[in-house]
């Protein structure tokens, strides 16, 4: 049986947007793993209920079952040693660690205050209202005035993104000079998040084309 | 002909506070090569004028000169492949270096708000204009306004912690299970950056005890 993925999906079943599950994906691809991805959506608790939390990604191999995109790759790595390395060698993954933290720490709530509002635009009907208490709750004001300001916090956002531009600038992936680990960001908003020349948007156009084009197909959709 | 790093030094020859000229002296200490540290102020321009460039670490081997701390470990990586791997494996590297992009753009320059008197208290008497002209120059305000409202920096500068701190609390070492290319923060100043139960504190004092407490003597002299 194939492994299956709890997928994060929008009102369009094809629209997947989570950079959680994107990592999963990138992942199996990495790994030459067949894959069953499974949509979902915010409020679907109950299909993921076994895996004792309530956000995707969620792997389900046979028997096991594995939730969070870190130990989902590490799981991967561990439990199909035989295929290419998703770290490029044991050692790597410790470093790669921090990385996988900054992006969970940084990068991913930062770019939020920017796509908060596409996310909410795409999103199945029956995650609405979940969807805007929820996120209200979490940033203390509505989707509409959180966003609002945007254009204001875009200059220490990309501030905030200047290890991964030096990275960038230096070597082609975080990984060197070939894809692993991925980390793709959000990409449900056409709201330029940085300057055309910045080496941050080459390697986001790079990742886009890893992998036959996995991310740039679902873009596409 | 020992390798010879040349190693920022205050008025006190034995105080050496550069996290940078740290990181080489953690390299070589992995790799086991003996060092010669030539202690190095900021206005001896003309010792290193062979490197190219004004500042240190600046390593000598032989005939060859290295400038910049991620230069020196890669040159050393590369020239002595049969000592330990200052990466775990060459595979590290590349993920390592963004872990090296972020302490160098985050890390460092967070640390400085609230060390630059601290920092100016301890240096030669002849570095003193020098360092004051520069450093008002980069800042914008006196050394003495710029540290004023340090406590009001702390929150946010912890905050800026936050994926060293999450990867801390998963492993011992940045580099995994035991320490490598090492990260150790400035020392010079008894201001509490960190609250004690911090992840990044009991890292910290691992640190100074790696390599039989090489960063801890330091900090005796």
């Amino acid at each position: 049986m194939a492994i299956r993925l709890y997928d994060l999906a929008g009102a369009d079943p094809k629209l997947r947007f989570s950079p959680y599950c994107w990592r999963a994906k990138f992942a199996l691809a990495h790994k030459s793993l067949a894959v069953e991805t499974i949509p979902w959506r915010f409020t679907e608790k109950d299909a993921i209920a076994s895996s004792g939390q309530e956000r995707v990604p969620v792997l389900v191999d046979g028997e096991k079952t594995v939730a969070d995109s870190w130990a989902i790759a590490c799981y991967l790595e561990d439990a199909y040693p035989d295929r290419p390395s998703l770290f490029g060698s044991a050692a790597a993954r410790a470093p790669t660690r921090f990385l996988n933290s900054w992006a969970d720490t940084v990068l991913n709530p930062g770019i939020i205050r920017f796509v908060l509002a596409d996310i909410f635009r795409v999103i199945d009907p029956k995650d609405r209202d979940y969807f805007r208490t929820t996120r209200e709750q979490r940033f203390g004001t509505t989707i509409e005035a959180f966003v609002a300001e945007r254009e204001k916090h875009l200059p220490a956002f990309r501030q905030s993104l200047t290890p991964l531009r030096t990275t960038l600038a230096a070597q082609p992936y975080l990984a060197g000079e070939r894809p692993a680990y991925g980390q793709l960001p959000v990409a449900v908003s056409t709201f330029a998040l940085l300057e055309p020349d910045d080496p941050i948007a080459a390697w986001h156009e790079r990742m886009l084309d890893a992998f036959d084009g996995m991310g740039r197909r679902a873009l596409a959709a």
